[in-house]
């Protein structure tokens, strides 16, 4: 591989991950306060573009990889990303799990255009997004089939209706969209400027939890789509790699939320913790029942991460094949993406729940909101049921037939 | 014993569950609305007092039985009443675990007088509980030793300081207070209005769960408590049966709280559930998943309810004791109390958050405030650290050791 | 109800269970050598009879009731006797619950006989257990169809094949048997002596735990059935009372393995328990993760039993409806069997696994059999799978259908 | 580092990995047989020196790496070693995790020599387990303290005494020993022949699981230690390293009896499983709650052996670095063991238990031992208490405090 960048200066070597952590802790100081208030979170998305991330999921040919963010991030020999671009997202999600989401949604629909679009779709919107630091946004919920797509005979189309959950379109720039064609019963899909004439972004998203994800209802009365804007999805294993990348932006959403979880735990017990009257010790932090609830809690969460890591670097070997990749490995990786986001599901609400046995009575102050890392896990935990995801796991271990690919898997 | 009210009738004998059921309709349509607004329910309390509930604790000889609401309970021959008292709670906390509270510790303070008080203090207080319908509330947080006492020479004290958790005081006429005498090292127990001048109730309680117990912070500006306001506290195994009515309250809630989480992810099922995609039935209520789960939760309800009945029935074979009670006895209702509350915890909690598992995405909606059911639970399982309870029980399983009272147990 | 006994003593007012303890303790001595050797347990059975159990669940019109053993046992004014049946197995099963699973399998043929017999049937088999102190044996399995029945024209039948799974045959003096009709598809039950020509009991019972319960195979080589041995299994709610009858006998061994489980460890913590190296202790009993554990075996072995005295209850009621029983009560009972059931199975098989956690590792030597209350518990949990039983309470729960009467349940 | 051994050639490697698997399939035919004998395995641990496997821990420079059946395992550029021993005890512990565990202590004595030994002592103990094929056993249990060593005034020592749980020791040839020095309360440790005049090992092994390790006591009636025999260990992190080497044999034989359990069922289904009655399906391996069991034992396996081969790679890391090797490094590999042994624990006994839900009634036949795997877990997760091992990991996940090293840890 060519690599025309400048070689790396140990003073770029630690650039990336300071900047992340900067970035990382100062969305943490607000994040109890915008939970509450809930909307749209302008300034911080400014933030994260500004930290130069918007781009990292675009190929380094049209320009992601030389994002100087990016380039001086510790990367293995072989070029792997995703592990990279799933640790950062799972990095920001310990502070704040709604703009972790943005972000990871962000990457999902670059990688949309990536794995669906024809060569010049991808030059001109990879291009794009890193050129103008555009924001993405979707509407492409594919359990609402209230959008309809009418063919305007010239390779276009017109859409009309609604859609739900769609994070992230709230403030975007571009936005891709899937909508139902009555006269084929198939999905069109396209991306579309945001400020298209006829698409409104409703600021309707009001839930219990991932407040900050804009995931509003998007209306669309009479939107032109052009030919040139329309994605042929190609019918490639590779092609469904983009349902695993959005698994694992949720598993490691769930992976940040329990080590989030975990660190407020710690920092509030070492700085607020009072022993238990019959405990007979000096400290909280001595106590045989909290400590043994932090090893719990570090158990499950590290095992969510190990599993994590191994599903990003599969899904990067997959990935690395192009369109060599087979069904079989794609579904590989599928299970693999299974198995890390059921323990990484199951961490994030026990996490969400231990913090509170970890801090006590005081700690259930609603401006602390503590409760926001187990009402995050809880909403976004329920995108597909765990127990269908059980049985997907289970049933290869058993009868080792790998699974065909599903809205969800 | 010699029962001077009229015989029962059919009519009589189907009022008071129909009232209470009434009850419990009414506080739960508003009770997500309510949740989400916090703050003081004064309306709610009044249609409390209306179905005629305060005087449930008050004894038949001061005009407690003889309320017509509670007349025509179904009672055991021996004139059992914490089971039907705790059943009573429960029922409304199915519905409102935050007004279901400030029920339970309504009884509290009149059990408080009872167990305490002298023969013209109970006469006095819970004889004016019938009589004027009295809320009472408290500052008794045995944690909190910023309310300090000062004695005035005639027996009597001024009360300097602040409480804090103080459940029901505001909007209510009688309160408990417990100060710090720092003379002797001891508490001091009283009685007073809570117009008393020099204490004011502070609207400051704003938690994430258990919003609308009142459960604030009120302060004392040289409050005056006179000579026959100061209960003195006998110390007997009896006197200390308080402590463990205030935990069965508790556990009550808990068991409610599962109740009406399971009950509400009924109905929401219905009413609204769809089959999963991959799940091959036609009904969401057909999921073999879902069906297990419900299972699941049904079974730790039932469980808690009959952990708690078993240590109501007890509590109420040690109360029938009066000063004949040993500690002996008193140590295995206590066991009975911390066995059920450990159950009821668990029970209120994981139906908390199984109750989105079988809802789904959509259910998370803040509107609906789902959530509070957990948040619920979370705040108000944290009085004390379950895993000393734990170890109680498990020390007297291993031991037979019977434990001494605390402050919680 | 006219009770023809003589009055109960005082001394007799204990007998039964100072006798029921006597039993338990022999049997206790034994339980692990026993258990290394599998086979039949001769004396020990004969200890049981000679202890007057046999006839615990014959009705009192036969003489049942007038057996001095049972005379004695306090009992409700309502005559229930389900609850104190299912009490004296698990006091058996805590001790060994291989014996306790053929008495209360004694107990399933007697009530076999009494809900489907024939006056003179009942008369006939109930009064000979009685007198002759029967043992009962059974070939029923319903999973075994190789059993098959032939009419002989007269009323009788010819049954030629083979049973698995025929707990307490070998031994016994009487047996029931079902057996497929090819003709009709129906099965045929009947009582005939084990003794009857053409019967063979096979001693070939080798499983992993309940090794003494001898559940071997029996084999029939052209046995006669006479038409007056024939039983005619009415079709009503109250015949189907046997199902859970059985379920229930499984339940209270769960719940007596647990207890017992829970027992041993802690009668060998007491008196071998050395405090682990880091634990701060001195004595292994202080430990505060050792008293976890017997809490939470506590609580479970505590909730089982509850849930299981329940379900004893809601059966003793609804067998003293007598024929008037309808399906929708039958179906409450079965309901709470396996709520019971469900919570008892997982105590078992968790006090059978966390014995060793409070023991450590010298409790594993063979010779303490240790092991076998989790074997037993993994042996017998298995006779129908815990998720259907979970799933049926579930379903109950979620759609409140009442569940039909299956094999099972 | 210099290789002096010849290139790789294809047929080389699969000759490994090929001959481990045949080693293995062998083991497994007669696991459950032996398991239920019991006793010394002279022919599989025979199978197991001619399979080259004694000496893979013998650094290269003495031999270990030219061992041919060493040579051709893929290795990661940096030499790792490690990672590939545990997984060839990982493999060999799925069929027979008495025989695994044999040899995992064969290479930790060998750990023993090879850390602690001189430059003259390591020459001669390791060159010669190459070229002799030595099984190595031990009597180091440190919490038995029956075996004292009396100095001989010329550097050497004469032990008096016995040792329990001596795994390996019967049928070796060489043996570590530790014992108590009662003039300096320190241990002594040594190497001597298990033919030593004096020693007598007895075949006293008698346990509920783990049958085939030979764990018996080993005698010493005045046993002459010679000065070059006796072992100075360092008072190094390095040195300490032998327990995580130790902790990380028993964690890998977890893995490998979750592993073996999930496999032993998973062919059992497929060859044997019936559909249950109420099920639905045709074939037991559609049954969604068999699936559902499957999938989560295979997500505790998957984590388990996640965690086992991380910790696997930093104890690879931390002993690459020699005498260099720090105190905080040695104990972050201390926790990262830790963190893997708890996971492996609970995997094996869960798997061992699940094992028989989805295979049911008829796996519970003796013959079969399918309890061997839960019997195998259960004795083996016995050397230290899992709750101080929890609490190691929360204490540190809560105060960032390096745990300092133990027995055990």
């Amino acid at each position: 591989m060519n690599d025309p960048r400048p070689p790396r200066t140990a003073e770029h070597a630690t650039s990336f991950s300071t900047r992340l952590a900067t970035l990382a802790a100062t969305l943490r100081e607000s994040a109890a306060r915008r939970d509450l208030a809930g909307g749209h979170a302008a300034a911080e998305k400014q933030l994260i573009a500004d930290a130069g991330l918007l781009a990292l999921a675009v190929p380094r040919e049209f320009g992601g990889a030389f994002d100087d963010a990016f380039d001086d991030v510790p990367r293995a020999q072989n070029g792997a990303r995703w592990p990279e671009i799933y640790r950062t997202i799972r990095t920001l999600a310990r502070a704040d799990s709604a703009l972790a989401h943005l972000l990871g949604f962000q990457f999902l629909q670059i990688v949309s255009v990536d794995l669906w679009g024809s060569a010049a779709q991808r030059a001109d919107w990879l291009r794009g997004t890193v050129e103008h630091r555009w924001w993405w946004g979707n509407a492409v919920n594919p359990l609402d089939t209230r959008l309809v797509a009418q063919a305007d005979g010239e390779g276009g189309w017109r859409l009309h209706g609604k859609k739900g959950f769609c994070s992230g379109t709230y403030g975007s720039q571009m936005m891709t969209v899937s909508a139902h064609d009555p006269a084929t019963g198939q999905p069109v899909f396209a991306v579309v400027p945001t400020t298209r004439a006829g698409i409104t972004v409703h600021d309707d998203w009001d839930p219990i939890g991932q407040r900050q994800t804009d995931s509003g209802t998007v209306s669309f009365d009479a939107v032109e789509v052009r030919a040139h804007e329309v994605l042929k999805r190609p019918d490639t294993p590779r092609a469904s790699l983009r349902t695993l990348v959005s698994q694992l932006v949720l598993t490691n959403l769930f992976v940040g939320i329990a080590e989030g979880a975990l660190e407020e735990a710690r920092e509030y017990v070492l700085a607020n913790g009072r022993p238990w009257v019959n405990s007979g010790v000096q400290r909280a932090a001595d106590d045989p029942y909290l400590q043994q609830r932090f090893g719990e809690m570090r158990i499950q969460a590290l095992s969510a991460s190990l599993l994590a890591d191994r599903a990003a670097s599969l899904l990067d070997a997959a990935w690395a094949q192009g369109d060599a990749l087979g069904a079989d490995t794609r579904a590989e990786v599928s299970l693999a993406v299974s198995e890390a986001k059921i323990v990484a599901h199951r961490a994030a609400l026990d996490a969400g729940e231990q913090l509170f046995d970890a801090c006590g009575a005081r700690a259930t102050a609603a401006a602390l909101a503590f409760d926001r890392f187990w009402r995050n896990a809880r909403v976004h935990t329920l995108h597909d049921p765990l127990d269908y995801r059980v049985r997907d796991v289970g049933r290869h271990a058993l009868t080792r037939e790998l699974p065909e690919p599903t809205l969800y898997t």
